[in-house]
């Protein structure tokens, strides 16, 4: 996790040119800490942070005993990465990966995704990004992109708005699920062959973050925008607001268990607005993104033609 | 709950001299609706919402039942009128009031309260405010006043800021409790005397909104304020959005239970920020702000002394 912190933090440095991380360092008293690594104010990313923790103790957090009845009372180790990019110009979308491992008594998993948020959507984008992560995915299994982008769309998904947040990717909360660890026996074991495949492929999420999202921030950053642009910008940022506020699964964990308030909330957007019933213009482009605020195959050859 | 609302309009409009509120009605399929008047891009107000609804059917919501067992599968009515608003002068604070009336079957009771939150705070307003609020309850009775503030200091509390939203004021759920209404019997139906006292409780609660709030508005919309006073008001309705997105009770029942959205979220500010681990300078007029986010007796002889 710390390595890939380092790497990603040079990769977005060098888009942005101008821009510096700073590191944010934080213990916690119960066992561990961690670093949030956050640019903000740079010439192409307005706020960007890059987190790693590391926490355990000697016994699980109810939540997560809740979720996992065998986890109860168990001693836990968890530690994961999240990365969550605002940009400066409004047609650069947002970006969010978070990749995790947890071992809690003799059981272990790892969870994980990326999914993109555009406010502008430009299809050979979104089919750009959806086909990076399906080729990482096909070198695991070719059954595992369908099931993983479905997850993904279930998950980021604001029922009041009857919308996604925004145009999917994958995610996964057990990459191998603790049934499945069962039945492989000692090959399940930590640090075994399925341990080692799923951190292989942990391994390769972290990669494909830079291949999937950079180059859509390279090339949409040099489009002309004003102020009509800036505003259809903070009214999107504000349902992110409200998806990460409202249903997040991890944000509410992380603000329930007291975590690091600042590292929890690095995700939420750097302005936001609300605007009562604000609605785009009939064939506007702000109005076309309420097309690609639901779930579609992006790679199927009809997709792409009535683009 | 409609003739409140009327005045409300006709008083804020008559502060802001140029912004008019714009009426949006919805319709419930399941019965009822309501009317959202809101004031957008004012003079003195940035966004002011004034709602009314009164919604009903055949079975109260599984939310409502949970709260009180009583109400299960019971026909119920419930109406109320809910107003926030978000001024654009920094100095003036953010104010927000809601009462309201249920009846379920048999049962019925009144909820309500109003609260104050300054972005840049003077004592001499919050002791305004709260002697309005402590001279309306008074009315009623002496013991109330300590009760209905208790409630909203612990209501309007963010667990992950440590601090309150605001500067507190009133706040109850049920203004004779249901324990109290059986407790009455037949003097306990509605439209009988603890109704009527009630009601005109909820009454004198409405009329006290113009006289807590806005001579607040017109004392303090006169201040200059420039872009540092803007970024510490955008933080400061980032803590806004956090606690009306995180716990409001109101909040998340509505989108629970697909309400009219635009109307829910009215109580979202026109613009908000979050920058990363925020703080202000000692000693600042913005770092003054977390002396008054605890719960203190405002009315107190050595608060207003300290001052």
């Amino acid at each position: 996790m710390r390595s890939a912190q380092g790497e990603l933090v040079a990769a977005f440095e060098d888009v942005d040119g101008e821009g510096r991380f700073t590191p944010h360092s934080w213990t916690r008293s119960a066992g561990g800490g961690g670093t949030a690594m956050v640019l903000e104010g740079g010439r192409i990313f307005a706020k960007t942070a890059i987190n790693v923790s590391a926490v355990w103790g000697e016994e699980v957090p109810p939540s997560l005993a809740a979720q996992h009845p065998r986890a109860a009372g168990q001693p836990f180790f968890a530690t994961g990465l999240s990365l969550i990019s605002h940009a400066v110009n409004p047609y650069v979308p947002a970006f969010h990966a978070n990749y995790r491992y947890f071992e809690v008594g003799d059981l272990w998993w790892f969870g994980g995704g990326a999914d993109l948020t555009p406010h502008y959507p430009f299809l050979e984008d979104v089919v750009h990004f959806h086909r990076t992560l399906k080729a990482q995915c096909d070198a695991r299994s070719p059954s595992l992109y369908p099931r993983l982008k479905r997850t993904c769309d279930e998950y980021f998904y604001l029922p009041h708005r009857s919308e996604t947040r925004g145009v999917g990717g994958i995610f996964f909360d057990q990459l191998t699920p603790l049934e499945r660890l069962e039945a492989a026996g000692e090959d399940g074991r930590p640090g075994g062959p399925v341990w080692q495949a799923d951190l292989a492929f942990v391994r390769s999420g972290l990669g494909a973050i830079g291949d999937a999202y950079l180059p859509l921030v390279e090339h949409r950053a040099q489009t002309r925008y004003g102020e009509r642009e800036l505003r259809w910008q903070r009214l999107r940022r504000g349902r992110y607001v409200e998806f990460n506020l409202v249903y997040d699964r991890g944000t509410l964990f992380g603000l329930q268990t007291r975590g690091n308030v600042e590292a929890i909330l690095a995700s939420l957007p750097p302005h936001a607005a609300w605007e009562f019933d604000h609605l785009p213009e009939p064939g506007s482009r702000e109005a076309k993104l309420s097309d690609y605020l639901r779930p579609r195959d992006w790679l199927a050859a009809e997709t792409r033609e009535t683009a």
